[in-house]
Order: C-alpha cells, then structure tokens, then sequence
C-alpha cells in the first residue's frame, strides 16, 4: 500500500540536489576549512559560498548568517543570546511560539501575548504589554501546528514606534525582535528589512535539507552572548569544526525552496481549498483552526468533535495515511497542545484535533483519500 | 603530485562504511523520531540502538549518551551544565585544555592547573588547587597538540579521596571528573568504569565520523543544565529534532574506531618511532614537544629553532605535505600556542613548532619523504 504523507512540518525528505552538494564534503573534501593548506581553503572557500548564499537569499550581508546545528539552537541562541546580556530585561513572545521559543524565554522574566481565535497575535494586547524594561519581542512567522501567518510586518513597526518614544525619553534599552521562520522558507518571503526583523531562525529540516542545520540571522549592531564558546567559529556566536556539508546543504536546500515558492504556493492553496471542501462536504461536524486568510498553505489543522486524535491516527495509518496530532516534539506527552488551548479549544477538542501538512509529493488524489478515509473512520467507529 | 595529509587531529575523512550507514537517513528514513506512526518508530529504533552501540562501547546505559552537535557542544554542556548548577562553586582545568573547555570555564571562577615539561598534569600541584569549593575538574585525556595522555585513573583517584574526605567533613558539594577524549578514541581505552571519570567528551569529526556529531557521557546521577532548551529530547539535555543519520553515523565510527584501535596504534606507534628517529638523524636540531612515553601514537610535534613555522608550512604544502603549527581552530590567530607555552618553550620556539598527525592512510614512505622535505626546506632557506 503507497503511503499518503501528511506530516511535512515534522520533517521534510532531503531533496537529491541537496545530497548532491553535500558529497563532497562527505568525502574528499573532508578538510577543517580553519586549516592552512590550500585543499582546507577551499572548502572555506564554499563554506563562505555558502553563507553569501544565504545572506543574497535574505536581503542580508554575510556576517549577519550564523549557521546553527538547527532551528532549536538558532531560537535559543537568539533568546539566550539576548536575555543574557540584559538579564534583567524583559521578554515578551506569544502563547502560541514553538517550546524551543518558549523554555528558554521562561527562564527569564517573560510575558506570554494572547493570540485571537483565528491564531493570530493580538497587536493591541502585545503593546500593553510593552514596558521600559521590554528587550526582546519573539514572535514566529507562522504557526507550526495551525499554520496562521503572524502580522511581522505590524510588530516591526510597533518596535519602530517604541524605538523612538524611548529615544525621546532617554531609555537607552535596546528593543529587538526576533522571529521563528522555521516553518515559512517553503512558501513566504524572507527579506529581512522588508519584514523589518532583527533576528531570524532558519531550519534546514523543514525545508527539504539536511536535519540539525539552520541558520539564526543577526542584524549588524545586534550582540549576542554565545550558547556554545571555544575556537571562535561563526564570529565568536557557535564554536566548533563547522560542518561545512550541512551549512552547503542549507543553503541549497533554501535556495530551492525560494526559487519554487510562488509555484508551490499557488498548488498547495489549491489543494488545500479541496482539502477544506472536501471536510466541509464529507466531515460537516468538523471545524477548522486557525486563520483561514492568513494561513501556510500546506497546513490542514481540524477538530473532530468528539473523537479521540490517539485513534484516529492509528486507524489513518491502517489505511496508508500518516499524520500528526500537532507538534512531533511533543507528540509523546500527554498534555494538550498548548497552541490549541490558546486559541480558545478545550483539552476535550484538543484532544479531538488533527494537524495535517503537505509537501512536495503531496497530489490531488492524496488529499481526496484522506478526507474520504478518514470520513470512513469518523462515520464507522468500529471499522 | 600525491598529497601526503598529516593534519588528522584537525579533521579525518569519513570511513565509506560511515557514509553508508548514515544513508537510510539522508534519504528514505527522513522521519522525525518523535512522530507516533510506524515508519517513524522505526526511525527512533535506529536512533535508539545506535545510542546502545555507544553505551555498550563505553561500558554504560543508554540513558547515560547524549549526542550533541560536536564535541565543542559537549564540552560546553558539561562546564556549562554543572557550573550553573553551582554558580559559585570552583572549576579546575589543566593549563593546556582545548579552548571549547578554557572558554566556559573562564566565565566561572576558575583556576588552571599547569603541566610538567612533558605536558602531563601535574597531579601535587592540581591536589593543591582543590579547595572545599571545587565542584568540577575538567581534564582532556589526550592533548590535541602535542598527544600527551593524561593520568586520568589518578586523578579519578584522586576525587575518591576527596569525596571521602568531605563526607567526613559533612561537605554536601559534589566533586566531578570531566574529561574531553575527542582526541583519543581511535587509540585509547574508552570503559567510563576503569578510566572512573562522570563526563566524558567524544567527536565525530576526529574518528572518521560526521563533523558535528558527538557525544557526551554523562554518569547516571550527574544533573545537568541544558545548553539548549526546547522539545526535551536527549532526556531534555539537547532539544532538537534528532540528526539521526549523524547520530547512527557516529556509532558506526565510534564501534570501527574501537575494533581497529589496538593495530592501528601498534601500525601507528612503528611510523612514530620512525618519525622520531628520522627526525633525530636529519634534523639534529630538533627538539620533540610532549611526552616519549605517554603519548598518542599519531602525534609528532618538533620545534625546529630558529625556524619560522608559517615558512615551513607552505614550503611543506608545496612538496606535497600537508601540516599543521597547530590546532586548526587557532590557525587564523597570531598568538603563540597557550599549550606549548605552558610546557615551557618561548613564543619564538612556539613559533617555530609543528604538529604532524598521522592517520589510517599514512604510510612509512610518508614518513620518510616529509623529514626528508623538512630537512631540505630547513637546510637550504632558499629553496
């Protein structure tokens, strides 16, 4: 039986572009690019290649590319980074952010901003929150679970504002925002000054790259404690032998998935539209959360009421279907999803929930399968 | 013209049983460890059996490997791990550790422990550093530069006592052992019993494994502080989605490391003797850093007075020999080598040092043409 893949937020397929030009540093290229000798050079040579890659990618210059082992390490080092040199100063992210977002924020003094029903952040409650003391504002680019696109652009401007009311004042605390575009790179548009961020993590992961790669983009003038010290690596930000075949995966892999996004957009909203009809016609019970404007356009988040999402995905895979209840990482404890409750379900709900995300081998026939499957598991509890 | 590479302390090339143990998970196996459905388990059984391959390889649990991003990450989560558990308590590291130790320790109060005229510990004087407020000594098994194995077992023997003494005393702090064997896995015993320590750090990229794989062992009953917060996996000490085709790949050089390491170091130590007597024949003037008798068997590091070591570098690359001054991730600075400045030798003689490290493919015919070549660059500055 040919298996319907419906977990793309949890872990991508490398592309075979990417394998490619992640072999030779697998092999003959195998040199510390910190050595002397001319063969080490070069591979410093691409590893710089491969940064400027990056940087071009994100309207960025290369000093501004940290290559990280992941998204993870790239949202701690940003947080850390911050929080470390003001230890004092306050963090303010929103509910609903990744737990690599906000276990390392609740070790500092840190506010949680309330998102509406549809997922997205409440800007007039966000600024409420804003006080002298606020140093850091981290706010993901689109959810991982319910796939609402954040509104960066308007945060962007908000710090732009509180920049200069404190200019006027003669507060001379910095306000940085970060934000987690781990999920984002396939499909939207990651110039950094027209998104207006100062901080930005990158996964390799999610986009069809190698795992454990990523990138945490810092502006120029922003300064970071390091997570990890020692040889000085990445400009003093990640110490250690660079692993120079998964900062060129990346890279590759990031540059092709901004070469086919609009494409990719364009035929993932159209199967996602057949999705939501084909929910709304053989699942009527059945409830969509998050934006339905503002959405990634590969997720499919939906809460059957009443069932148990335990069930459903063991009987999905039965019938060649794999998919997710929400985020992997927290896919073996018990609790409900900490996005699902924020936007206003109860634990029962949550619990009653299914996040379903598209990718490239993703087809028409695919989406009509599941929703018919999964209707039969829905309508038949004992089949 | 054949290259003959003598910089294995800085990188080895990768083992193609490596490559093709990493390849499921570069490819078909891409799951995210954490998901619930079939193929995904199966992904965390991988996962799982290569962190027992590393357990049984160490004489530990499973629950005791946590993989990392490389052994600069495992140094870091080891220093940084206990001391901010004991922010105020004592760390005490020998003077020529690698800077992935030196650097975390520097932030904590810290005293380094010098070394004799061979490089190895001086165990009266580091007895004499340890205060009541000691809660961590961190002592690398082997040195990168000049290949001196340290007395581990001794200094272990030396924390029994000392924890012995303070339970007398009703002293509650706990004393550990770290020790960083990035270096000596490919010779040295591994068993975490017999060697007594409670940390231990290994490398991937030093083992004929992936860059940035690794892992640190971290004795049942050792609490640590994460570096890096998020998902909870590593038992919550690293968070991030698992590199699976690292982890795997890093057992399958850690288990081929360890089946090759009694030959190889007897092959190894052959070619070391001919080095040093070939040195002693061609190069009269030369003077061998480190110990004769403790020493890595892939290590010759000379000083050749007088001479300029950056000129002997390129004049070596130009004759086919490729070679380090000495670490690679001090390669780019100018300052002298803090390790063989502790050993004594002036930044002159620092400077006009090499560090040669052999590696599976080095031959006796390799060693013979580089003292021949050195000999000749050093006999005729202008040729």
């Amino acid at each position: 039986m040919k298996q319907i893949y419906l977990d793309y937020a949890a872990a991508t397929p490398m592309d075979p572009a990417v394998i490619k030009a992640m072999q030779p540093y697998l092999s003959d290229k195998f040199y510390n690019p910190s050595a002397t000798y001319l063969p080490a050079q070069a591979v410093a040579k691409d590893l710089a290649a491969a940064r400027a890659k990056v940087a071009q990618i994100l309207g960025a210059k290369p000093a501004e590319i940290v290559f990280t082992a992941g998204g993870t390490e790239a949202n701690n080092l940003a947080i850390h980074g911050i929080m470390r040199r003001y230890s004092k100063a306050q963090i303010i992210t929103s509910a609903i952010e990744h737990e690599s977002v906000l276990q390392p924020a609740s070790l500092y003094e840190h506010l949680e901003a309330p998102v509406k029903k549809d997922g997205s952040l409440d800007l007039d409650k966000l600024t409420k929150h804003v006080t002298d003391n606020t140093v850091l504002i981290s706010v993901m680019y689109a959810n991982n679970e319910i796939g609402t696109i954040q509104p960066i652009k308007a945060v962007a401007q908000l710090i732009v504002n509180i920049r200069q009311q404190r200019q006027k004042k003669g507060n001379k605390l910095p306000i940085y925002l970060h934000t987690d575009a781990c999920q984002t790179a396939n499909y939207l548009d990651l110039h950094v000054s027209r998104l207006g961020i100062d901080l930005m993590t990158l996964n390799g992961g999610k986009i069809y790259g190698p795992k454990q790669s990523g990138v945490l983009y810092v502006r120029a003038g922003v300064e970071l404690e390091p997570l990890i010290y020692g040889g000085g690596h990445e400009r003093g930000l990640r110490s250690g032998t660079e692993n120079v075949a998964a900062d060129v995966g990346f890279a590759t892999a990031l540059e092709l998935a901004q070469t086919k996004r609009a494409e990719e957009t364009r035929r993932l909203q159209a199967l996602q539209q057949d999705f939501f009809g084909l929910i709304a016609k053989h699942l009527p019970t059945a409830s969509i959360n998050g934006s339905q404007k503002n959405r990634l356009p590969n997720n499919v988040n939906l809460t059957l009421p009443g069932q148990d999402n335990e069930r459903l995905l063991i009987k999905l895979e039965e019938k060649g279907v794999l998919a997710a209840a929400g985020s992997a990482c927290s896919a073996s404890n018990e609790e409900p999803s900490h996005v699902l409750s924020a936007i206003g379900l109860s634990d029962k709900d949550a619990q009653a929930s299914l996040r379903l995300t598209m990718g490239q081998a993703t087809t028409a026939a695919d989406v009509t399968k599941t929703v018919i499957v999964l209707a039969e598991i829905v309508h038949n509890p004992n089949h």
